[in-house]
């Protein structure tokens, strides 16, 4: 499938990943997790975050999402979240399903990013309902956001605080951790705990890995016992180092954000582009490696039709054209990006019409 | 590590595994099982077991057990097995975890294999029991055993008979399904599906591939929605043709079964040897790639201070020494069989006082 | 605490209940339903609607609710509602630990009742959305609704059409069914089963009862082990009889209808009242025993400072007064809504500056 | 049904219960348990244990074993208890439910009595298993027993010491809590929190009620959020004064010892009648009010066919005549129990041939 931007899991596994995976295929070793490289990814992991950390690998991004939330609320709790996050809409169920029940409180927000208003509100509303309602229980960030746009450390910061002030764990989806990270250029730390972050889902295998997320739990005592739900939820791999050894790649010698630096650079490179596109309109700031963008509805048919992979992204705010939306990843070609943006500024039979 | 008996789950990835891995990273691919090779192995698969199957590859035999039970039981239902079955004792409540709360119901037996007569006598009971007590949901059995012995076609026609009458569908968790096909000699057909077996775990991961197990329903119509629960349990991968590549690998040309022929002829060859072995007592018949011996303390500590990798196995039925188990693999050198063979026989200060 | 308005649910019980509690206190009698007002019950209710129905005592319109649903769908399925619905905002999850993990999926609408073009579009989404979203799993109706408006008999056809036009089952949440039924005149077969409704959680406690729910299916074999679910969750009472009697002596001689009739009456007379109070504004239309209307803050404040018992019910759609919430019950005296009435239409200091 | 040894269930209520009830019913009230009989049952129940205690009602055995259990377990957890517990055979998998997954380990004892070396045990067999395996997580002790045995206060503490050596929990199943207390002739503190049990399942239903348990826990702080878990899971009833206001007059002026110790009474005098009956065995200790016998089988057809209300319970380790389970209550008459032993004393034909 050539010219995809449907999303980054579409793409292939990074060279140095690969090699990794070859590479940890030397003889017997302790099965689940008792091997040398997953021993040494605690290392690292503490290392790149500047803080003593515990991580657990797992191989999805839901996987290590409701771990994470079922290790922070409990069934009568509610986690408030963006309300096009990923663990609302992309996970069948899953974080209902882990915490045994909790609910997953979407707040609207245009840009995908939630603000602290929002969330002290919809905890005041919990808390007058009392014992009826779920309990707030966790709040949970998505960076990069699902619409493409990353949340800046001050505002992370504002928001844990208000999860804090109620005593609310927070966690943050990082499925493109690394996206939001090139894009902010500051440290792992700032982006993380130090701006409120208890819990990261880390995601790899977007931004190159075969099959790697993580765990990041930055104080290892609220951690007490996850590698029992790991094992419960049948996420416990016997032969983890071929997942640790993925994410030692990935971490060391900065291969994460050269991936992400790539992927938001095609992105760039697309906005850029459809802005000079007659009939384009950008919907959202494009921070990370997602673009979505308004075209004529005879311009997106005539794209599908030239075989370019995308999904049609339907939004009642769009009332001129048809939304879509574009994502790159490490490995996007920027002849791709070229051929899709060439083929975009052509002129399409019916295109008046829209 | 060297000379390792603790499991088959401690040896690397094969080479045509690793092979299969490496090729299927061409390019970009359709995500989360759109992509060719996993709609290749629903061919593959039908065509093994000479019916046609719907099959799901997931990567860890605890997520393919409690999942595939899922799909077959009720939050308030029993599910009979052995009670040392892995689905009881190792895999931290998944069972009851994915089911919603649906009992395991340990049966005793003392070579692993469970009989008619206990499954009639367990679901006589818990009719008797009425609305009180779990309902009667499934039976599950283990093939090979825990105890590395293999059921007969013609034993589990037998149970699954019992089953059938009380309307409970039959589960195999076949972990080790290939060692007891070997050890079986018979078609992959008669030894699931044509014995009443209507879903499957199929084990790849402990015979030579680095993540790939596989619920297989030879019904296709009961793995209604099974997608769903997968997805809900963080089960389904985005990459999942890096999964569905070991799995035509293992199965494709015989690696399965050569495999798992080369483990069991390994624990034949311990076996043999060690009736050899004066105060050496096989507890177990050596059906598949497991065996299971009593040896003088003396020994077994000899044994472990020179390195061998095993699992003291501590049963109250072994009155005279101590027991231990000794695992197999595909990758088993036979090397290393002879210097166990030739360390047990020597003769350890000691030994005499056991 | 006198002049009530705050629920239904703080009104005692009615006497004919009583004294069949009374009555049934005589003597042993078998447990867990095996007695005789339980059997007569499934009688009077088969009669009652007008066929065979499958009827389940439980004592809280939560636990009615939640397991009437658990056994509509699967734990990764979604049920269709209004954004209000009593299973979204007021059980604590329990919607959600009941299914195992099932989201209820809110949909707004003004006056609490939904439309068959929201539930179509909302299904159509799903499918759309494929296996990573909840699959669409049942539609759930409250009967009247919780802002007090009632469905008519074609609506609730024209919703469950569109449900089972996708294969999903209809719940309806009557919690306060009687009242609906009066307002509207028609058969409880017309009010249910006749208009496409599967499973009806038929409360009495609000309406008179100590403790009296009850699930009810319109087609008996929808109630497969549902005596298991009932059992698994503690809701099976030891002297079940108990509640059998309360159910019996509200349904017989149409306690449940008179009951219902003197709220609604009530509710209409605060209804008419209000609409002559000055700077008063009936929200939503009376069909059913609730009355929201918004009024001065003066006027509210006074009438707290009163001891008038209600909820202030925050809306955003109010730009002027507040918002409250009157709640009439089958024991609210007519003198409670005249006294009310009357301490509302006096003139309050401050009442200008609202 | 006359002469009922089935079960204490199947007795009525009593008198100062039934009035208590009735005299509950006196105007509105706030619900869900703001109610004055409520608060006032907090500092009964607090009195009677000699410790501050929060204390909270629910009307099934079931729920409050189930409840208390999710309070004190993980998902992972394992929960050790005697083999025929409730929680383990009678429940139909609440505890499951209710916990999420956690597994009740029936741990074998003749007299319904598990011992502290079984506990140790156990708990080393997990430690040792590690992460495969369900974690220990709570010990549960039924008082009395299903055996009708009662454990004494240093049996008690032997145990919670070594549940305490391990930081597991204390919880016991109540159901007769009253009957094991006239036994034992100790104060409510003793049999409880002095011998470290930390929550209680205190059963009024089976002793004069007619829906009353109630959940106690002997240290406030570890009933954090358990108001949510009993409105989630449907046992937060609005009229809760009807079940506090049977618990308070259970409670107070010594009801619940009073009844209890009739019942105790009228099964020493079924015991003591039937050592004078020929072929008749006792299998158990009569602590409280539950006589298990073994009777020839003519006599327990006979004795079945007069009209005696009874089970017959199978036991293995009964190996001449048929093994019968007796349970008195408050309720049952003397001369039901004379009866009974008068026919019992009856020669009947075809007893010889047993």
């Amino acid at each position: 499938m050539s010219r995809n931007f449907k999303s980054d899991n579409v793409s292939p596994v990074c060279d140095a990943i690969m090699s990794a995976i070859n590479a940890a295929n030397n003889g017997s070793a302790p099965s689940y997790g008792g091997d040398d490289l997953t021993r040494q990814l605690e290392t690292v992991a503490s290392e790149i975050f500047g803080t003593e950390v515990a991580i657990f690998p797992v191989t999805t991004g839901t996987a290590a999402n409701a771990l994470a939330l079922s290790q922070l609320v409990q069934p009568y709790d509610a986690v408030y979240c963006h309300e096009t996050a990923h663990i609302v809409t992309d996970e069948c169920g899953a974080p209902e399903f882990f915490t045994g029940g909790a609910k997953t409180m979407g707040l609207p927000a245009a840009d995908g990013k939630i603000t602290p208003r929002q969330v002290a509100s919809a905890i005041a509303h919990a808390e007058d309902m009392g014992v009826h309602h779920v309990k707030p229980g966790a709040l949970s960030l998505s960076q990069a956001t699902e619409w493409g746009t990353v949340y800046q450390p001050d505002e992370v910061s504002a928001l844990a605080a208000v999860a804090k002030q109620h005593g609310l764990p927070v966690h943050m989806d990082g499925a493109r951790f690394a996206n939001a990270l090139v894009h902010l250029g500051c440290t792992p730390a700032e982006a993380t705990w130090k701006s409120g972050v208890d819990v990261l889902s880390l995601g790899a295998t977007k931004n190159g890995a075969l099959c790697a997320e993580a765990v990041v739990f930055f104080d290892p005592a609220r951690a007490r016992d996850f590698e029992r739900r790991r094992k419960q939820t049948g996420h416990l791999w016997s032969k983890l180092r071929f997942v640790s050894a993925q994410l030692l790649a990935y971490l060391a010698d900065g291969l994460w954000l050269e991936n992400a630096r790539h992927a938001n650079a095609m992105a760039s490179l697309l906005a850029q582009g459809l802005r000079g596109v007659e009939g384009a309109t950008l919907l959202q700031p494009v921070d990370a490696n997602e673009v979505f963008v308004a075209l004529p509805e005879a311009v997106v048919a005539a794209l599908e039709s030239q075989g370019f992979g995308f999904y049609r992204w339907p939004l009642s705010s769009v009332t001129s054209g048809v939304a879509i939306r574009l994502v790159t990843s490490y490995s996007t070609p920027r002849d791709h990006v070229e051929e899709f943006l060439e083929a975009a500024r052509r002129k399409y039979c019916g295109e008046k019409s829209l």
